[in-house]
């Protein structure tokens, strides 16, 4: 029987959409990972009634429930007020960690704030949590039942709170429950239906929890089983059934995946983007340690500047702006010019704006040079909106350069 | 008296933190905007029984309730039958919706899939509502007090059905209530406690809803004013104690309100990046319309990039490639090679890795030539991991290109 965990968000600024609630999907992961069935999301105002209320209804359900934000040192943070409320227990103050937060400013050469005298209270019931990357305290109440951990709302800082001092409190008391294994597979080149065709209805005759989720120009399959012999048939049918399209068993991205093939082969990389813009090129370099591989990217985006990369003006004539010809050509120029093994161009019509009934919004050319110093290029149509037509082209051209160096 | 509006999301692929729950913050964003007090996000598995009984206990607090997601066509998609069961009506078939659905797979050449049957079913006590952009049909339902609004959960479909159809529903419904004035400003190159600075308490002596809100190199205030007389009052606040900040009165990105100026005033653009690797670029053309003063950019990752680009070897060799020096001459070359009117270049430490004591990771020089062939050069130091660096790096050279321009 897994443990089940509930997520409160304490925050107006989530409930009118000013911010993106990223810390829900994070916790969201790593419980589910970690064994737990997430059963719900809350988000509540900056209200201490509220938190109280919301806290002991979800208390109901939850085995574990976790409060983000609300920890701060202004007046409108009451995270601390509405959890003790609801324990009816007072907050206490704790002088180490105003000596640590004392320390802490110290070290920039500042004095404390009076205000920040507020981070070092917690309910009198809960441990502190230290936050090495922050101010705010986190704090965590054990009951004989349920768990309930605080958790500042930054996200760097929750993360990092998370691994650091939470991991160790959720093993200790649900260890032996959480033994569910997690099996990822990631693919590119495949639609979401194609993927359930391959797999077939055989395939769910097992016990196992399972998610598959569409992402331009790729699919992402994540897997959760109890039993060691189900999880390593499972992983044997997907690699069976899907192999071709799988790029990682983990979380790595593609872009990481073709950074890693290319350092073993020690090969390099250029690009030439017309309508993605540097998308591609961004892509490649979010990744640290990309300038063990990446040459660079021309952003060839003014018929002006491809001619500068030595795209002839009579091919773009001929053939136009967007077409296989200046794709394969921007492909190759790129890998001359930036003396790499490979050369990717891409052209094509983002919109919304510049699309044509012979040449409509979402046309795409992808080029790809090869260390042989040939050319291919592959005809794409991708719908959507500009940013969906951007994104699905990067990710293609990351899927092509990936086929042709595994 | 505002109307209180509550967000239900349907979908384990949301507990689980599999996707980020975008359309909560859409859909908090907007309602907030038109005058609505958004009490409560909340996220449900996929059960009927679940959605029924999420859906009583928000209903009991909140005037309107959004639900989405749940509307597909697989049998795991129940919020039609959860919601139904909470009004203890039946679901109907709607002839015409089907015959829409059978249209819309002919025009695409195929015939329909029995499962797509599902999406022509709808509560007793619904209105159904069109979805022009997928096979989901959304309903509201609205009794003497509530309204119960359900929409798909794919973003695009959700946003431009909210436009499109649940808009007419609030404003007839709301429409005497939906006072408040929502007033923007977004500044660049100001931190958020400098904002509270200049901003003064005296500024808070009115009653109006006040957000500020921080991210890499911006801040976003957001205010939301009953009265029309605060409101002017407010703006003119502001635009007094912040003017010299604001790029924009509404949700412009500063890279919009860039492309703006530079077409007004017929200027071209072009970049050279080296840390920030194509992330100046693509925030550029995410923009449509770029390409009518955007000419282009170069990903200079690799020495030899910078070389062949035009900065010379001993200019890298005295100075290193980061360095003031190098970050003009970026600016400098891209700027003659792409025939543009303004330049910019950027050499930095984006890390983990490469920094020393003498040049940490962090450091950043971001170069400008000007339509007059000279160049000046800025130092920074940013805080945080990889990709801060590179979106903190990545908007300060907005942030000069801007106060250069504008």
């Amino acid at each position: 029987m897994k443990p089940t965990a509930a997520v409160l968000s304490v925050g107006n600024e989530v409930l009118r959409g000013s911010v993106v609630n990223t810390n829900a999907a994070f916790l969201g992961r790593e419980l589910t990972g970690l064994g737990f069935e997430v059963i719900s999301h809350a988000v509540c105002p900056d209200s201490q009634e509220a938190i109280r209320f919301r806290l002991g209804e979800i208390l109901r359900r939850a085995d574990a429930v976790f409060v983000m934000g609300g920890l701060g040192p202004t007046p409108d943070d009451v995270t601390r007020e509405g959890v003790a409320a609801h324990f009816n227990v007072p907050l206490v103050f704790s002088e180490p960690q105003y000596r640590r937060l004392q320390k802490l400013y110290k070290r920039f050469g500042k004095r404390i704030p009076p205000l920040v005298k507020r981070e070092a209270f917690y309910p009198e019931n809960a441990k502190p949590l230290i936050n090495r990357f922050g101010i705010a305290l986190g704090f965590s109440i054990e009951t004989s039942q349920k768990l309930v951990i605080a958790l500042p709302g930054v996200p760097a800082e929750l993360k990092s709170m998370f691994f650091d001092v939470v991991l160790p409190v959720l093993r200790k008391k649900y260890g032996k429950l959480l033994g569910s294994r997690k099996l990822v597979a990631r693919m590119a080149g495949i639609s979401e239906p194609d993927v359930m065709k391959r797999l077939g209805k055989d395939f769910f005759d097992e016990p196992f929890d399972f998610g598959i989720y569409p992402a331009p120009g790729e699919v992402t399959i994540r897997i959760l089983a109890e039993s060691a012999a189900v999880f390593s048939r499972v992983k044997r049918k997907i690699a069976a059934r899907l192999k071709d399209r799988i790029y990682a068993w983990d979380e790595t991205p593609l872009a990481g995946v073709i950074a890693q093939i290319l350092k073993k082969k020690k090969k390099t990389l250029a690009v030439a983007e017309s309508c993605t813009g540097g998308l591609l090129a961004s892509k490649i370099t979010a990744e640290s340690g990309a300038s063990a591989f990446f040459r660079g990217g021309t952003v060839a985006y003014h018929a002006l500047v491809k001619k500068k990369l030595g795209v002839p003006g009579k091919l773009i004539q001929d053939h136009g702006e967007v077409s296989a010809q200046v794709a394969a050509q921007l492909a190759l120029s790129v890998r001359e010019k930036m003396e790499s093994s490979y050369g990717i161009g891409i052209t094509g019509i983002a919109g919304p704006g510049g699309g044509s009934s012979r040449k409509p919004v979402g046309l795409v050319y992808i080029g790809l040079a090869t260390p042989d110093g040939k050319a291919r290029a592959w005809k794409h149509l991708f719908w959507g909106e500009r940013h969906q037509v951007q994104a699905r082209a990067a990710m293609k051209a990351l899927e092509h350069l990936w086929m042709a160096i595994r």
